[in-house]
């Protein structure tokens, strides 16, 4: 049957990586292309203790319907953790719990944008956020980052251009593709910029705690006297992303609207992963942990260093270093055909995502693949890189 | 700050019966207004043992990203299992795991329909579905329903009204609220008013299995030889409510479409939900369980009747007796102000839910309010319904 579909996804197709996803599957393809955190960076026994307590002790807590805004003890630690560490959150703002930061990019969207609305983003930028903004009939502009983030004058130029413009979707720390982390200078900028030309920000965070080099920059949040910026934070890449557990820090009228439309689209969050979340950070060494991360991340990258180094570099392929987070984004020579490439190199059993997948307008040319240093294993990143360096061009 | 929401959002406001939760959450009020199932109902021992099991052997398989479309064992387990019991499925049919069922009249929603768009809904109905399709710009029609179902003749003037009506949203098993049960020639009429129409029908089985009286009647969807029906089916009621855990049936053009949107809404259902959902379908007696259930709610609803009988018939308050679900319909004489009723009634703690809250059309009188009666324990159903009959009109 032919069916007459919404004009908001006549035209969402699942991206061109699933096509190279496929091959993913097959066991013997060294996969550079998830998101997916280490598995060795779960606190998988602490998990298993927490869930068992909870659920001997109190199961009808984990089981029963709750709260759209999230279980209260979470978000009542969250808004001072936040504050504590990342000087987030005023008195106008608010804080709930939502399915993954995902919920977060989607909720916004749809609270914010009417079909045809644009969306400034970051020139590469991660593909779920853009499809979500397609998906809403809304338009991804991209802007593109220097090694220091976001280019204000393009991004200034954008916005003029734009007034139909809601907000700035930004990756501040280790950005997704690009693993570029903004200045503190143009984090300011940005927030001027938001203010001048009268735009949001919508701040995503999700690898901000796993530097494993350099200082910390304060988050764009922080500089937030006026209620503009959004900020989304994840358990995904510190605890969990099979439990979905996100949250989102912003001013209680943004927060209000996007609790109603959250109330129609899941009720509310997994409420076992809610409990598990709240007592692994409040009753264990958080501290502790991230710091176990920090340093299976930066081994990981310091392989990953090498190992480019080895078999990359010599080819011509290059990188700019990442202080934190799961990625490199790799450039090839000029003269290469990006797509081609990647082609190649899953026929190889190697599988990268092509540059393409991130741009906010897919037909634009891309000299780009992302590699994912997290989830491979050590012996599989020098396996894979001595493929690559092997793929003709 | 005054923030410019998006239109679809603008006027979308927390539903007037927020007002009266406000006072619910008092430990002294007598509940009636939740949807939640027995707490007697879930299977706590079981589901710590399995979660238990998953936990220590496999903890990665229940941490880690997951597939979209759901886990892989869990779809084919219920494709199996729908068509064994309620011949649902056919070749062209797909089933996708989601958050709840919610997200599937969420999701399908967004796919199908563009603003301004209209939903057919039996009128009273599930509250998050009608602001479901609100928050989508898309305008919820009623259709009064009669004691065995939705009015033909109302439905095939509503259809002929609204060309672009999408489609035919109902809950055929023990309605939200009104605990009506459609009989299947209705069903197998409505079927052929759609397709005379072409509209597709969202068929919302959250209940069906909950029927304690009565017999078997086959879904809409058993009889789906055109690819025109989309099956929403939940474990929150069978199993947990708190894990989130539903699924979709439909032709797989219309899955393609909905896991497109789901990705970019919350990338995929919490695992390790899926995971216990599996285990517990596939390893442990899930039908006795469901008799378990019914023996709950069928004392529970027996205990209701008499009750009902003693304190509110002979305030000239009545009821159509449900074969199933967790709810009662109550309808007051015609010249009592219901809103009234319900407000005096929460001042003398016990909270229920105004009728007005399931109309399509807000504005519409209603002299009804909906009782829940699985969550209360039996002495707040006595106390609950002695309280009511007291209050004055």
């Amino acid at each position: 049957m032919n069916y007459n579909f919404s004009d908001r996804v006549k035209n969402l197709k699942p991206s061109a990586i699933r096509e190279i996803f496929k091959y993913a599957a097959d066991p013997e393809v060294v996969s550079f292309s998830a998101g997916n955190p280490s598995s060795l960076a779960f606190p998988a026994e602490e998990i298993a203790q927490i869930s068992n307590k909870i659920l001997n002790n109190s199961p009808v807590d984990a089981l029963q319907y709750s709260l759209t805004e999230g279980y209260t003890p979470l978000r009542n630690f969250l808004k001072t953790y936040l504050n504590d560490t990342h000087k987030i959150g005023r008195d106008f703002d608010d804080l709930i719990v939502t399915t993954g930061a995902q919920q977060v990019i989607d909720l916004f969207t749809k609270v914010m944008c009417n079909e045809g609305d644009v969306v400034v983003c970051e020139n590469p930028s991660f593909v779920g956020a853009l499809n979500c903004f397609r998906s809403h009939s809304t338009i991804p502009v991209g802007v593109d980052i220097d090694d220091d983030g976001i280019n204000l004058e393009s991004l200034e130029q954008t916005l003029k251009n734009n007034k139909n413009a809601k907000f700035i979707y930004t990756i501040p720390n280790f950005q997704n593709p690009s693993g570029i982390t903004m200045s503190l200078e143009k984090r300011k900028a940005v927030y001027e910029l938001a203010k001048k030309y009268n735009v949001l920000i919508l701040e995503d965070n999700p690898y901000g705690d796993l530097r494993f080099e350099g200082d910390y920059i304060p988050t764009i949040k922080s500089l937030d006297t006026d209620g503009i910026v959004v900020y989304v934070g994840s358990f995904s890449k510190v605890l969990s992303p099979g439990m979905r557990v996100g949250y989102v820090c912003a001013d209680s009228n943004i927060i209000k609207k996007m609790v109603v439309c959250k109330q129609t689209n899941d009720v509310h969050t997994n409420i076992w992963a809610q409990l598990v979340a709240f007592d692994f950070i409040s009753n264990y060494d958080f501290n502790a942990h991230l710091d176990k991360l920090r340093k299976i991340y930066l081994d990981k990258m310091t392989l990953t260093e090498k190992t480019f180094n080895e078999f990359l570099a010599p080819k011509g392929i290059s990188y700019i270093k990442p202080q934190g987070g799961l990625f490199i984004w790799c450039k090839l020579p000029d003269y290469v055909n990006m797509m081609d490439y990647c082609k190649k190199a899953v026929l190889e059993k190697v599988c990268v995502v092509p540059g393409t997948a991130f741009l906010a307008d897919e037909n634009q040319i891309s000299h780009h693949f992302r590699i994912n240093f997290s989830a491979p294993s050590d012996d599989d990143i020098v396996k894979g890189f001595e493929i690559l360096s092997n793929v003709d061009f």
